[in-house]
């Protein structure tokens, strides 16, 4: 029976736990260890902003998954995740950012009460909350364990989207068109750059009708002019100017579920260089998504893309897309399939990615994004109504 | 010559640069390699929502700084460090989350390029950022060089700081001020916590007057009820209650430099018990702020606020208090030292803390702190000026 608010059915976290338990029979692991706030949450429906210290989930072969954090941060376990409070632990506050103890000494206590030191253990090695020192500590603490790398084991369940998980995400692309057409209203010239995000931050977490706004795994990203050339700079108090392109790359979230939408301004009249890039672009997003279909493949949608605008001139490198769904800060995508042009993952029906055929030129940048649905059959479903194109407001 | 929009002085970089110069040589260091984007954004300048890809920042102990990231973000990095474009170095796009390649092969070929293979490297073990995986193929990538974990080592020559930062410390304050302020005043029955919240993130941003406001580290942290026993629960939808306390756990941002300042309101009329533990709080505080003075320690902080609470039949354990000042996500805090009954650092003139005596009990929380500046003589200066009680609104 679900404890805690966890936002899913029993029969969701069900089907997630056997299909990460099917992946750990493949790799032949006795049980998971799970650093990143996604994957637990996506696990257990743990949500907190409790992350900066050392906290994850154990998931045995059999059995409820158990959330193991700092003591505080374990009566938020208790409300928000569906097991039951034994399956939940907590270690004393002298471990935090002791220079004596280290959480993971704690931890390994909790592994050896599982009988699983001398097992197969599964670590996610390529994690921003699993440190280098966590794993050395953990590496010594149990030295008849075999630590292995399970890096994105759980993500890669995570990337085909159960219906529950679609109605969440589909939330967040309201909230998505509400944030983005507040940026495009309120971009004027003389508008302070803080101020036009402080009005796209109220826009997200006011959200739409009932459906309240979470905060997004990334601020929003606003650049003008030059600025806008360099890829993740965020705002200052400069005012907008005319003659200067600024993008938005924004998304709503609905109970840490994401969708995000890019668009750009012109205030001004824009250069012919750039609304021809900007018919290349629309030209190549449409054949990106008529490529975006089941049975197709991740590098199809980034080659279509990227020949359309090779016939414009355009050459365009790089990643154009990535896997979106749950997510904790710094970063909204799922870290498993990319789009671009030497990934070879098969689209399956229910798969959701950020579209981001993004062109970021010497002078300039010019995003138009999507988030996509792949569906049983026919092109991706662009899950956002903002119309697609440079917004000019001359 | 400053050659970004880096927010200091060059001599100030000098300062910085000098003191962990110094560091790295009481530690044995030959080159340093810094991955906290805090302690990137200290010595460079570099200020981007990019540190979800693997960079850094290189020390040696002659010339100039190192930054190295994602090539995209070299353009960022371009605009804001105040390093020459020569000492920023961007590696290619295919090296991204990919499974064949990792980022720490290119950095190990700019070591190799600095001639540090068989040197002493410093690298921060304990960091968000550093990965599990990072420091494995950086180990193997090096193998003549001898890895010293050097976590910290930055961040502890923060610990005081100049008046340019108690500068951008006092108008985070500011910021801090009208945040707190506008969430006391919005807080009513029926107001739905994410409305709230939209309000609390847009008075932030908006800023006080030219000082435009930027992205705290945490979000707002706003927990009614027994929610509020929790310690790191973010809001949702419903909506505040008559008979129930909220927490504001919130900080105003000046170019990543931050002034928490907590307060509880509580709407109704509060318990007794509540109104008891005010008063033994707000005693505590003073005798906590009395003993913070230069040549006293970070224990005798605590002592004294624990030993006030304990004179009014309150047991209260664990950390109240740590440095504050630049950060980036997922932690305001500067992970050195602690106000903590076994922490022993002498406090200095210039040093700056959040000084956290919060309360969770069991069926409520109340959180009253003070963002605090050690001065050459006295007591410790509260930067912040909002009324320092429960508020109650009946």
């Amino acid at each position: 029976m679900t404890q805690g608010n966890a936002p899913f059915s029993r029969a969701e976290y069900d089907r997630r736990i056997a299909l990460t338990r099917t992946a750990m029979q493949d790799a032949g692991l006795d049980l998971l260890f799970v650093t990143d706030p996604s994957n637990q949450a996506w696990l257990t429906g743990y949500d907190g902003w409790s992350f900066y210290v050392h906290q994850g989930v154990l998931l045995p072969l059999e059995g409820a998954p158990i959330w193991w954090g700092r003591y505080m941060d374990s009566i938020g376990a208790q409300r928000t995740c569906w097991m039951s409070h034994d399956n939940i632990h907590g270690y004393a506050d002298n471990y935090v950012q002791s220079t004596e103890r280290h959480p993971m000494q704690d931890l390994a206590k909790h592994i050896r009460a599982l009988g699983a030191e001398g097992k197969r253990i599964g670590v996610e090695m390529e994690n921003y909350y699993y440190s280098a020192k966590a794993h050395a500590v953990l590496t010594e603490e149990l030295r008849d364990a075999k630590l292995v790398d399970a890096t994105a084991l759980v993500n890669w369940q995570r990337l085909v989207k159960s219906d529950e998980e679609i109605g969440f995400i589909r939330k967040a692309a309201r909230i998505s068109e509400k944030v983005v057409r507040t940026a495009i209203e309120k971009a004027e010239p003389g508008v302070r750059k803080n101020d036009l995000v402080a009005d796209i931050f109220h826009a997200g977490i006011t959200g739409v009708d009932d459906d309240w706004g979470d905060y997004p795994a990334i601020v929003p990203l606003t650049p003008s002019g030059l600025d806008a050339t360099a890829a993740h700079l965020t705002w200052n108090g400069d005012p907008m100017r005319a003659g200067e392109a600024t993008f938005f790359e924004l998304s709503g979230c609905y109970r840490r579920y994401h969708a995000p939408l890019c668009r750009t301004v012109y205030l001004g009249k824009p250069p012919q260089e750039m609304l021809d890039a900007e018919r290349a672009q629309l030209e190549g997003i449409e054949a990106g998504l008529e490529a975006a279909r089941a049975g197709n493949r991740t590098c199809d949608i980034a080659n279509a893309f990227i020949g359309t605008l090779e016939k414009h001139g355009i050459k365009r490198e790089g990643r154009c897309g990535y896997p979106i769904g749950l997510s904790y800060p710094p970063d909204w995508g799922e870290r498993t399939a990319s789009i671009r042009a030497e990934d070879q993952t098969v689209l399956q029906p229910g798969m959701t990615f950020h579209f981001m055929p993004a062109l970021w030129m010497d002078t300039w940048g010019l995003e138009t994004t999507e988030t996509i649905l792949i569906k049983d059959d026919g092109p991706a479903e662009a899950l956002c109504t903002v119309e697609r194109k440079l917004f000019v407001k001359d």
